[in-house]
């Protein structure tokens, strides 16, 4: 329900995933008519695997997270998180409220023991392997254990995705100043991560190069990576923009603009941030993957494949596994 | 002596300044050789308002700056900083390694009362007014007071660039997570913030706000910032890459390709990050500012004019102003 323009694209998606993977079966949890009305557009056949979960309430976007856990318990969110809690799902999509996501994933979910907080990863755009960069902004102030675990998760995360890799690479975001080797928490990690054997663990990484593929996944706090993927979708957006106003400056190209409008769309949508898609919430016991809430149809598919990998992969007892195999000397020393 | 292509840029730029500004006197400190040879292609007109400085040790690119203070104490870069610190000179731009050219700063012209190491400041591309972020990577784990001089910093580069502003407007960067309110240091901070009267302070900015033009000035410790500007001008390779790969898809786009060819240039050079510039070295008994190494001529004579703007201003005295005036009770507090 919590997608920009309601559950219209959300359930074609969910149509069209169904129709690719024989399979699955799909619960469709908010209000009842909305639903129904985007699935009658739709091929009859596919109802036989969809149940669909009626809901009245929902969390908006403005919604303070803190205030729904008490208040939208009935909400389509919660009770889609309540049937993988109950194990009658196996994985929850929401293009909803993310920090309402957050905090009901918690509270229903719970969390893998050692976890406080889930981290979110998703996946950077690059020109050659899929990177991932975690964590997105759940967790501040985060320390040296923190991110270890962040890279152990976002390794797990690769392997649901791709099962060529058996060993992740990763890489720690640092800065380069000669001067200064990064900060007392960037060095700690730095110790912690080469000592993992379940890892290929490839040091530092700079701002510039989050953006080359050079590695598989990136960790940084989630302060760090909060601004650093909002300012990267900002530059975008300027930059089209401004390209946009470059082929208005004349008739000539304004034409050239008309000419070239395939190229330019098919630009557009290699680039925007709101159509790549979507963050999966980790650390918690079931998986859980944020779809953009202005995802369009492919995005919203991407996202529920992106559940059924992670859930196939059994995420939370791979990290689970990951976590436990931290020396114990290690543990106690950070 | 240390731009990517030797001093050739630098020199035909600081004779196009020296023609634009009848006032202006400079010091070229290098190889004599190689400056003449530059110089000697333009206007002789000049010359009675340049004198070249032999040198004949420069700073690398990729020497260490701790060593270059032992080993490079006759190079290009320290013989023009010693100039400003016997009030010979009224400013340096330098085009060379930044991390030398900060530790050679603090160390020949030192450092302002209370100040530890320079921040770094630059202009941030956006669509309406200049905003300017600070700090680049000089400084990591910042404590609220840093950051709180950071603002203070930023508003008399501010001044010093436009003297219709009388109190710079400041943000300080932030994550949006309903759920966490940012970290400790930005919560203290944005207390003593709160209680500058010498700056209109507008409260927190997120990543993708940062090129909105929002405020004249943007706060963040060294790391993020570092992190901040390095993603944005990976971002812009990997945007303008894509958008030339998408015009060579086909014969017909190569076609248009040629024909947007103005456009595209002009586009390239509007975003490039390599042809914006420069950073100034705050916090210094004295004005420093870094050019790009891949700066064209534009670019450094963009440079030299910051230094005037800056030098006019007296940015050390005034920064040292804006310090003298924060509540002593509030410094204890922190």
């Amino acid at each position: 329900m919590g997608g920009d323009n309601g559950p219209s694209t959300m359930v074609q998606a969910a149509c069209q995933v169904l129709s690719k993977y024989p399979d699955l079966n799909l619960f469709l949890v908010g209000d009842e008519n909305q639903i129904k009305s985007n699935l009658s557009r739709l091929e009859q056949i596919f109802l036989t695997r969809v149940q669909i979960i009626p809901t009245t309430s929902m969390v908006e976007m403005d919604d303070q997270p803190s205030k729904v856990l008490r208040t939208k318990t009935d909400s389509s969110m919660a009770v889609a998180l309540q049937l993988v809690a109950d194990n009658k799902a196996q994985a929850v999509v929401s293009a909803g409220n993310t920090g309402a996501l957050m905090a009901f994933s918690r509270k229903i979910l719970t969390m893998l023991p050692d976890i406080n907080r889930p981290a979110i990863i998703s996946t950077v755009p690059t020109d050659t392997r899929t990177s991932r960069l975690i964590d997105l902004g759940a967790n501040v102030d985060c320390s040296p254990m923190q991110l270890y675990q962040f890279a152990q998760m976002g390794a797990a995360i690769t392997m649901a995705n791709d099962n060529s890799i058996d060993k992740p690479s990763v890489a720690l975001v640092n800065i380069g100043t000669e001067a200064i080797k990064g900060n007392e928490q960037t060095r700690k990690t730095h110790e912690l991560l080469c000592q993992s054997s379940e890892i290929d663990y490839k040091g530092f990484i700079e701002g510039h190069e989050v953006y080359q593929g050079l590695v598989d996944v990136i960790v940084c706090d989630g302060f760090v990576g909060n601004v650093l993927i909002k300012a990267s979708e900002g530059v975008v957006h300027m930059t089209m923009n401004k390209l946009l106003r470059e082929y208005q400056g004349s008739l000539w190209r304004r034409l050239l603009a008309g000419l070239s409008a395939s190229v330019l769309k098919s630009f557009r949508s290699n680039v925007d941030p709101d159509q790549h898609n979507g963050a999966s919430l980790v650390g918690l016991q079931g998986v859980v993957i944020k779809s953009h809430g202005a995802a369009n149809i492919r995005a919203n598919m991407a996202a529920i494949e992106e559940a059924m990998r992670e859930a196939n992969y059994d995420i939370p007892a791979q990290i689970q596994k990951r976590l436990a195999e931290l020396p114990a000397e290690t543990l106690e020393n950070s």
